[in-house]
């Protein structure tokens, strides 16, 4: 499978990629979510990696405008801790480095080290000079697989929609009505204003059950109350929750 | 008044504090958020103008996380447009340039510009060699004006609140209930996982009324159905809402 993604070799969605779907996988870098998009469009992948949430920054705005505007759909969600280890020559000391950048360090300078994850350290034939340097231990991203539309699982239990609702008291109450009343439990609710509709709104949701029946009933109950649902994927949780492997460490 | 804001002199928050407030009042540059927000603490500030919400980029989580741990509330809010401007020396036309940063241009170079708000230009002496150059125009920044507690203006309708929940279905639901059925408007949802308790979620909400007195009633009620509110503040909406200001150019 050739999985495309936003960043350099070695960046934390490709090392999601590699921890999803093992390392027989090709990875094709592109320099920005837009162009990494348009790699399945063009043909030059199969599918895409985005990171679509973290612990520390939120929701990635961007990923979810570009997924909504897409065909794809969400078929599968990893977890990464976004540790940050500085990277040098190996056999270089500390002692002998005279500058570190955030970006690859340019080939040949025995003084300069870089920050970033252990893939790139791998990518790159770098030494691992200092581990783990991240100052907040609290920080995860949340990947997706994003695939052309795929058949569902029959172990999906994670949903998750874009709602359009009517900006008026009570219309968000009812559309999450039929949820509740189907065992779905709610795991994230964003709102996003949408441009040019100015008294409509976007819900981004994702939703929990105990089975695919429940979700699928809760959903067509939620679409006769909300005026456009559009579902983004239908897929097996990483380890349960966002929150869980937040609070696992 | 001395308002401290995160960033350089020049930068979006500072400008925010002169749009809302004037141009008489005192800012306070800080490095970062959590030393901006200390600088109340030390008695260095009066106030805190903070970004909370951009239309491209999502909620400022950070700002949240700081708002929720201090005693500061939001007193009032400003909408700013993010036009950013290239900025050179005066005089300097496009071709003598040969370098553009994003950060304030060092002194005495002449080839060297730099991308940034027109309050920066006004601050170092630059000339805005090219206008509005992003590449995006419904770029708007939310700003807060964080205080400690104050009388709440009679004109206030509009309310920032943190709830905390109890993670079943429905929790969300009957919580949201007292708001419909006082004719209470939903802004703005998100919800937020809670460090250390993994069954709970932090709801972060903006809701705007008719009437104060819809307001306090709802709440009152709300109260009663959510595990936790929180009230982050009671202040005059900008312009209707963000949403209104977004769609306005």
């Amino acid at each position: 499978m050739r999985v495309a993604f936003q960043g350099e070799p070695g960046a934390f969605s490709e090392a999601a990629a590699r921890q999803l779907l093992g390392t027989a996988i090709t990875t094709v870098p592109r320099a920005t979510f837009d162009s990494a998009f348009h790699a399945l469009d063009d043909g030059s992948a199969d599918a895409l990696m985005a990171p679509i949430e973290n612990t520390l920054a939120g929701s990635v705005v961007r990923v979810y405008d570009l997924l909504l505007e897409s065909k794809l759909t969400i078929t599968a969600e990893t977890i990464l801790p976004i540790e940050h280890h500085l990277i040098g020559f190996p056999g270089v000391s500390l002692e002998q480095l005279r500058s570190v950048a955030s970006h690859p360090m340019e080939k040949g300078d025995r003084s300069a080290a870089a920050i970033a994850g252990r893939r790139a350290a791998e990518f790159y034939g770098g030494a691992i000079l200092a581990e783990s340097i991240q100052d907040n231990a609290e920080n995860f991203t949340r990947f997706v697989l994003l695939r052309p539309p795929q058949e569902v699982l029959p172990e999906a239990r994670k949903m998750s929609l874009a709602m359009r609702l009517a900006h008026r008291p009570g219309a968000l109450l009812s559309s999450l009505e039929p949820f509740a009343a189907h065992g779905v439990n709610l795991l994230k609710i964003e709102s996003r204003p949408i441009h040019g509709r100015p008294w409509e709104y976007q819900f981004f949701l994702d939703v929990e059950a105990e089975s695919l029946a429940e979700l699928h009933s809760a959903l067509a109950a939620a679409r006769s109350a909300a005026s456009e649902i559009q579902v983004l994927g239908l897929y097996v949780a990483a380890r349960g929750s966002f929150t869980n492997a937040r609070v696992q460490q």
